[in-house]
């Protein structure tokens, strides 16, 4: 393997990138008790943009959707998971998971360091309409795990229903129709007693 | 949820796809113990695709490429993962696999059904430079995690140096550059006992 600077570093970050199945989420999976990892979750949204894009406000880059996908929970190596509805523990995280992205994504090639964090700070800004899509799969696709689950990680938690409609409502900026169906799914969930 | 009938086949399709988190590899995490599964396997080539797109024959359609790995192991949960050194097993999964495609991605709007189906057999098929460098990361992967968790896999399974090296041969189609690299990673496995 001498001379063969480039692909070791790529190789390096491929090897770190292994981490994130090791990095649990509030999640469970439908079916089993166990806790989603962050690799799972990344990989069930992935393949849930592909097939929901008709639901964009707009036709969209799809590659770049998937993108944002597929890195953005990279992260969560360093920085850790924090549960969407734990307002406080999130106050801190911006910091901690700018470091994380300089850390992870900063094992790679320097070009491909400065692709991947920019693709990790549209995705966190929110400014694109394939940010605002790839956002709305990334928090519909728990509301789907929770759903099919029996409300398993509301029941555990105990949001509640106005703070889950509040926090969720962010996937309207990304399909109305998606948020349409979530709010549906929140509202059942809510009178099948899945949710407080 | 009423009117809803296509969301919902979509959604069936997603929380059958959830299934795939539960289809164990015989490839375990570098730096624990226990198996990967499909799903975080899916992801994580998804990734390497991403970055190792510059090692690719020729400028590839990197949607394409990423819909392939994102949706090719879904046959498994249906037929089950069959090990690549397992010549015989190997044998009638074809079938099983067919059948599995028809019946997990017969859960879409028949539009999608079509779509995830050719892709599926375009991964299988071979022909195109996509499905090509789709399967020499997909090949890659394993190879790499049993490298950096020092030959679990193959020291429980043994299938030996010569056997690695021909089944694993297809890497070159997709990508004569990671098969030098795959190559030099499979000796230096050998020589480091990691494979008898």
């Amino acid at each position: 393997m001498k001379n063969q600077s480039r692909i070791m570093k790529q190789i390096s970050f491929f090897v770190e990138a292994d981490k994130l199945k090791s990095v649990f989420r509030q999640s469970r999976l439908i079916g089993e008790n166990r806790k989603e990892n962050d690799a799972e979750h990344s990989w069930h949204i992935s393949l849930m943009a592909l097939i929901l894009s008709e639901y964009a406000v707009q036709p969209l880059d799809s590659l770049r959707v998937l993108k944002m996908l597929l890195i953005h929970d990279l992260v969560e190596i360093e920085a850790g998971d924090i549960l969407v509805y734990d307002s406080e523990g999130r106050k801190n995280q911006e910091t901690k998971e700018r470091e994380a992205a300089e850390k992870t994504f900063g094992l790679l090639p320097n070009e491909q360091k400065e692709e991947l964090k920019l693709l990790w700070e549209e995705f966190e800004s929110q400014q694109t309409a394939e940010a605002k899509f790839a956002r709305a799969i990334d928090r519909l696709q728990p509301l789907i795990l929770n759903y099919f689950s029996e409300g398993q990680t509301w029941l555990e938690h105990k949001p509640g229903l106005q703070k889950v409609l509040t926090v969720n409502r962010i996937i309207e900026d990304g399909s109305p129709k998606l948020w349409e169906f979530a709010q549906a799914l929140i509202k059942e969930s809510a009178e099948k007693g899945y949710l407080e």
